[in-house]
């Protein structure tokens, strides 16, 4: 395996002449936030206190360590898939919707739709066109991924587009990791659901990616990921392969990708860790999240750290996170962004937007 | 409903300075080429010629009408998904490998990589990734589709990459589309399995995509595709939903599509029919590729029709083809080529390329 030093990846600059327009996000009323106490019950019974001393699992490890509080769940993990629960379809459908009204722009100005979930409802069918129908939006499609960095790639894609003619491009991202996920002290306290969507769109040549930088290794492909074969197979439902499975395996690699992608950004843009104003990690834990920071030489006051709310909600934790952040104002005229992502595929990177 | 001529869809203008540098295709000495008679056998049985009358079917329509002749499986329709066949990720694998060997490029020098699939052997996994990794390609890379017309998108998307930076991109397709179909005599002579490649480079300024349309539009997802839910389920295993259904509903649009497609891509150019070289649709059936010829106003001679070896090989058809084309000569310096393809989504588009 190649050092990750020897593994150049792409460096994308001057994206620039685009916005963020409007954020949203989803978790719907039929859902529902779970709480730590909640997951202790559900693994270790009623009598949670006994069982987790007697495995030598401390209760409040969850929250003070990795910073998982609470989580939206559309499903209970390790429980069978049922036709009445919200998908990640629904999430990007209600995501989207609220990225549209925040952005003020009339949906039949949307000229792109990239829809993004490593947790699609469908085999085959593109969840592009899939979202797109349901909101009434008539513009080409396509859905992608690429790990938990995906959203790293589009926002790079959507920019691109901007530079070749389209006015709005609407990125929405859906999540629903608890139906892969088992219901063991390792998995269950990690994974939420969540939907997450953004307009990005035509402004000034001031504002944009100033540089991105994407990269993947598949290396790790198979200590990461759902071993199952699609379509759906007897064997592998009786064999339960449809979890995700996961190892340390590729731990220093995503250490070190955390780690060189900011260096590679200030390299591209000659900014320093000073200048920016608002560090925007996917949402992993957060002891991630202050390798992340610590990395880029940000201070946490400056950094999101949402994890408490939301736990881990695969691709779709960064835009939850530039929601966040639009909120708290960050993107205000002028500000200056880094966004930071690496996880499955390994595929890792990141941007640095001028708002 | 809109009218399509209500749905502007996305011109993207002058994505020039790219050419493309290989191609290559894979059916795998794993696999098997399976003829019509052997399908009749299968369906009907040894004695099928008086169960096929019976039925009123003539076991010649689908070669005489269709074009429907041989194709290439990894798996009978209608049996179980089994771990030691082919999947489309060995497809794109093996047809990767072919297209890198025809660019004469070192697999160092790709530095982004876009796997194409609807028929994906992985819940979760990108394909980008995971297929780059058995590759020993260490670059960014993807996975996204959008039904038939995915390779419209993802050579629209090379050329900008390569415009921002990117010297080689590869894209490579693969689908099992056997593994989703049943078999019954509506569908066995369709589909077909196959992966194909094309390594796109930085060239000169008067090569490239002189100009590609995108649309979709998402009102006919509920008349084509899989409907059973993912993560899989034993509900849906047993009652079928894991097979591609398929109505005639949207099939005036999809005329339209294929009609005004070409008029868009003549008018955002100034060429007119007579300046086409090849025309290369994606392969539905021969009727199609009539239609396709006729409403791009060029001859059948200069058009792509190898629907008789392949049958419909979902997204992988456009670049089987484009590789055929290429063998044929018609990529030479200076040609001028047009891409169509309307399919699942629905999505569809097409392209002028300058060689």
């Amino acid at each position: 395996m190649k050092n990750i030093k020897q593994m150049n990846g792409l460096t994308l600059r001057n994206l620039t002449g685009i916005a963020i327009a409007g954020t949203g996000t989803a978790f719907p009323a039929g859902g529902r936030w779970i709480d730590n106490a909640t997951i202790h019950r559900m693994i270790f019974g009623d009598e949670w206190q006994q069982p987790m001393a007697a495995k030598n699992l401390d209760p409040l490890y969850y929250e003070q360590q990795l910073g998982f509080s609470k989580r939206f769940w559309v499903h209970t993990p390790g429980t069978a898939i049922v036709h009445d629960e919200l998908t990640s379809a629904d999430l990007m459908t209600e995501a989207a919707r609220h990225a549209i009204e925040d952005s003020g722009i009339n949906k039949e100005d949307i000229d792109f739709v990239i829809a993004v979930t490593i947790t699609s409802p469908r085999y085959s069918t593109s969840m592009g066109p899939y979202v797109s129908g349901r909101l009434g939006i008539h513009a080409p499609s396509m859905e992608m991924k690429s790990g938990c960095a995906s959203n790293i790639f589009s926002l790079t894609l959507a920019a691109q587009l901007i530079q070749n003619g389209a006015k709005n491009v609407l990125i929405t991202c859906g999540e629903t990791n608890t139906k892969v996920l088992k219901m063991t002290s390792r998995m269950a306290y990690a994974g939420g659901d969540a939907g997450a969507a953004v307009v990005v769109s035509k402004a000034g040549a001031e504002k944009g990616i100033m540089a991105g930088y994407l990269n993947s290794n598949g290396s790790f492909s198979g200590h990461m990921g759902v071993p199952g074969l699609l379509p759906p197979n007897q064997q592998d439902i009786d064999e339960e392969k449809y979890y995700l499975e996961y190892s340390d395996a590729a731990e220093d690699f995503l250490n070190e990708a955390w780690t060189t992608t900011p260096q590679l950004l200030y390299k591209a843009t000659g900014l320093t860790a000073g200048d920016i104003d608002c560090l925007i990690p996917h949402q992993v834990h957060k002891k991630r999240t202050q390798y992340a920071a610590n990395a880029a030489g940000v201070p946490m006051e400056k950094t999101i750290d949402i994890i408490h709310e939301y736990a881990n909600c695969g691709s779709a934790s960064l835009l939850l996170a530039l929601d966040h952040a639009k909120k708290r104002g960050a993107l205000e005229h002028g500000k200056k962004l880094m966004l930071l992502a690496a996880g499955g595929g390994i595929s890792w990177g990141g941007l640095i937007l001028t708002t």
